[in-house]
């Protein structure tokens, strides 16, 4: 049952695994140093070790991965091709296969993790942490809530101290349970609306809904209740209010509504995109409740993990109770990994090898090489964003949004999604995010694949539309 | 910011790494074998695995844990002692520090996974599947939910063909996703009832009533409803029923109650226990929708990991709303390490190493242990549990439950939690799952330690009331 006992030599870096037998350790003149001990045990991380690189070694001509955990083929992990790559090495570029701009799937960050691979590897050993404790209260790696307040304090997007800090799994979940969590605190005896002002990412209305409580409920924007009601209505009504900053998917910086008055109002700011790469960072954040998600800001969106943090004891303690009963809690395996990245990147903060200048250089060439092509001719514009002095840098940058928010501005393209359909692009249509549909999101935060294929698209697109107009 | 292009040495079993500076691979002559290479680039998993090797090698005395990501101290993480255990190395015994045989924290089968310790560690890479989307749709890994169907086949607990598997952050996820499902699927005017016959697992109640839906409404245990009402009336209603088989907390394994009638209603089917460590497998289950725990089966309670196993796509497909709106499926750096487990254990299913008898022994004796104890005065009784026939170990089994759900049996012992309490055990009392307080439930799944502190205490106790009732 145990590991027997056996001495293996290993290449690492090309996962040669010879087995040469039981023996004892042995003494070997190693590049003109003596007695340095090169065998030894197997110990028991060699293996997956060794899997690992495997896994790492398989390119997939650059346009697909290959992981542990993909689908094994003749012994080998299969190789998952990025959109329009197909084949056994992705090295096959589909023919009249669309450009696929839907998601906000930070893939775009995966080469920074790859550069720094030594120093964010995490090995989990079988038996680590299993537990439903961790060595916090409510189920938080101290060591991963302590790193998290150094990074808000070396970055300046968020005042952390004497805050409450608890995590999710992502801030997807974190939502809910702030929604619940206020809902349950103000006075109310008819359910709370809850309300953001459009653009708004979608996710919010939708998730509200889903729950359908006896507590609250999805009350849409702002702006249109102001239509309908008067401001001392609005004001007396219990309202929570989301505010997304940077804006998803505008990227504005935003502040709680105008159209809202009243003390009584509780906001929620998700701050998923308040980082350097996306956005200026003015000052840090202070607000009553600020949502981070680790998808947008390290780019592992599949960990799912995020966080909150909360001013008020009660509040904060009504989210626990609601991680309590929901899920038992975050994933320990992936705060774990979370805290190994946020380490590799505190170690590199503002040295070479900084982590945001990474995202930030790739974010800003992409919205210049975007900007360059939508200008080129008057079919389509995008959102208006200037440079702005960045706090984290110390110098005024270039935008460098997550997303470009696209409109069409020929009369005829009421409907802008159908329109870059049509031409060979996915995104998604401006009335998800309950704006009109002449707009339409399109992710600039995907793979280089993606974006090339955009770029290339979005070209052709509009090189067609000038040949049109020409005629 | 790269690695650079070293060679060290590295004993993997001490974790003593050497850097003997930039050099050429070098051929060696090692153990009699010629041209082995023995050196090579470092790699970027060896800072991780000398990590978690300096982590593994801190042994705390045997009572506590030192993890990689535990609190530093002195550069070494520090050691997190078990219960009633204290001091740098957890070497120090607390006096009059209480039995804690409260939570089902399944911290037994933490041996098993020392055991088989290169087997079941995993290497995350800082860019393994950084994406939302996994290999198969709706977040899930393709190949652990086919090494999930591999494992049920090989257990024989429960049918796979033809259903729908989906993965949750533990099943307490999917058991609100479930309800949630169940009940805006039915024709219904009014909120469907859930209900549960007790004694019950307590989330079931607690989770439900936190949500506070529209939708659907704790309503107890279906004994009292039929006290209340006529069967005719219980039929025409809309109930969701929660089977937990084997029950948390007395091991029982349940079948839908006899007081609920009707065609409309739909169960939910907890068979978190249903592993042969625990219940004799008369059968492989074949409900509508079964939920699994990765925490009860595999113990690794904080990865938070589950699966449903579903028949009716409708419902399945609300399940996958559900996630996506509630958490956007689950962490992919637990479901790879999920997957690890479960191709440890099928490799040696039935053989030298298997991990059911390993932790059947385990919870047979323990069972055994506190038998013997309890049956050795009349103060105390225990559930009735025989041995049955177990089809994964082909043969007669004698019980091996995770709970003990103990009954005081003296008169004035009406709140056997506080009896427990003041003899220093802790305990969660019968109030909690709905049944009288004359019981209460001790967990058995816990460490070495909190078993042996429960039976000393246990002893201790029986054996004061022996010379009390003597006097």
């Amino acid at each position: 049952m145990g590991q027997k006992d056996r001495y293996l030599v290993m290449e690492v870096g090309r996962t040669v695994i010879s087995d040469i037998g039981q023996k004892d350790h042995s003494q070997q003149d190693i590049g003109g140093r003596k007695n340095v001990i090169c065998l030894s045990r197997p110990g028991w991380g060699i293996e997956a070790m060794a899997e690992a690189k495997a896994a790492a070694a398989i390119t997939c001509s650059w346009h697909g991965h290959a992981f542990v955990d993909s689908v094994v083929i003749n012994g080998r992990p299969k190789c998952e091709c990025n959109n329009c790559y197909a084949g056994e090495d992705c090295s096959i570029l589909m023919r009249d296969c669309p450009a696929d701009a839907v998601s906000g799937d930070p893939q775009y960050l995966e080469p920074y993790w790859r550069q720094n691979a030594g120093r964010s590897a995490v090995v989990l050993s079988g038996w680590h942490r299993m537990s439903y404790q961790n060595n916090a209260p409510n189920y938080i790696s101290m060591e991963l809530e302590r790193h998290i307040r150094l990074l808000h304090r070396a970055v300046g997007n968020a005042v952390t101290d004497d805050r409450f800090i608890i995590f999710g799994s992502g801030s997807t979940q974190l939502l809910n349970a702030v929604i619940k969590a206020f809902s349950s605190s103000l006075d109310h005896n008819s359910p709370v609306g809850v309300v953001a002002t459009a653009p708004y990412y979608e996710v919010f209305r939708e998730q509200t809904k889903l729950f359908n409580s006896r507590e609250y409920q999805w009350k849409g924007i702002p702006s249109n209740m102001s239509g309908s009601t008067n401001s001392t209505q609005l004001s007396s009504e219990n309202l929570i209010e989301i505010v997304t900053s940077p804006n998803n998917p505008d990227g504005n910086l935003q502040r709680r509504s105008k159209f809202l008055l009243g003390s009584s109002m509780a906001a929620i700011h998700d701050h998923a995109y308040y980082w350097p790469q996306y956005s200026p960072i003015p000052a840090p954040a202070d607000e009553d409740v600020m949502l981070f998600s680790n998808a947008k800001f390290t780019g592992h969106a599949s960990s799912r993990f995020g966080w909150a943090i909360i001013k008020d004891e009660k509040v904060y303690q009504k989210v626990v109770t609601y991680m309590d009963l929901s899920t038992v809690g975050v994933s320990s395996d992936t705060q774990l990994r979370v805290l190994k990245l946020i380490k590799t990147i505190l170690l590199q903060i503002r040295e070479e090898g900084d982590f945001f200048k990474f995202g930030y250089e790739i974010m800003k060439e992409r919205w210049q090489k975007l900007s360059k092509i939508v200008s080129s001719s008057n079919r389509f514009s995008l959102q208006k964003l200037s440079p702005h002095y960045c706090n984290y840098f110390n110098e005024f940058k270039d935008p460098s949004p997550a997303y470009a928010w696209l409109r069409c501005e020929k009369d005829e393209d009421e409907d802008c999604e159908a329109v870059l359909r049509n031409a060979g692009i996915l995104s998604r249509g401006g009335t998800v995010f309950e704006a009109h549909s002449r707009y339409a999101r399109l992710s600039l935060i995907k793979t280089l694949d993606d974006f090339e294929q955009l770029l290339q698209k979005l070209q052709t697109l509009i090189f067609s539309t000038d040949s049109y107009s020409s005629l």
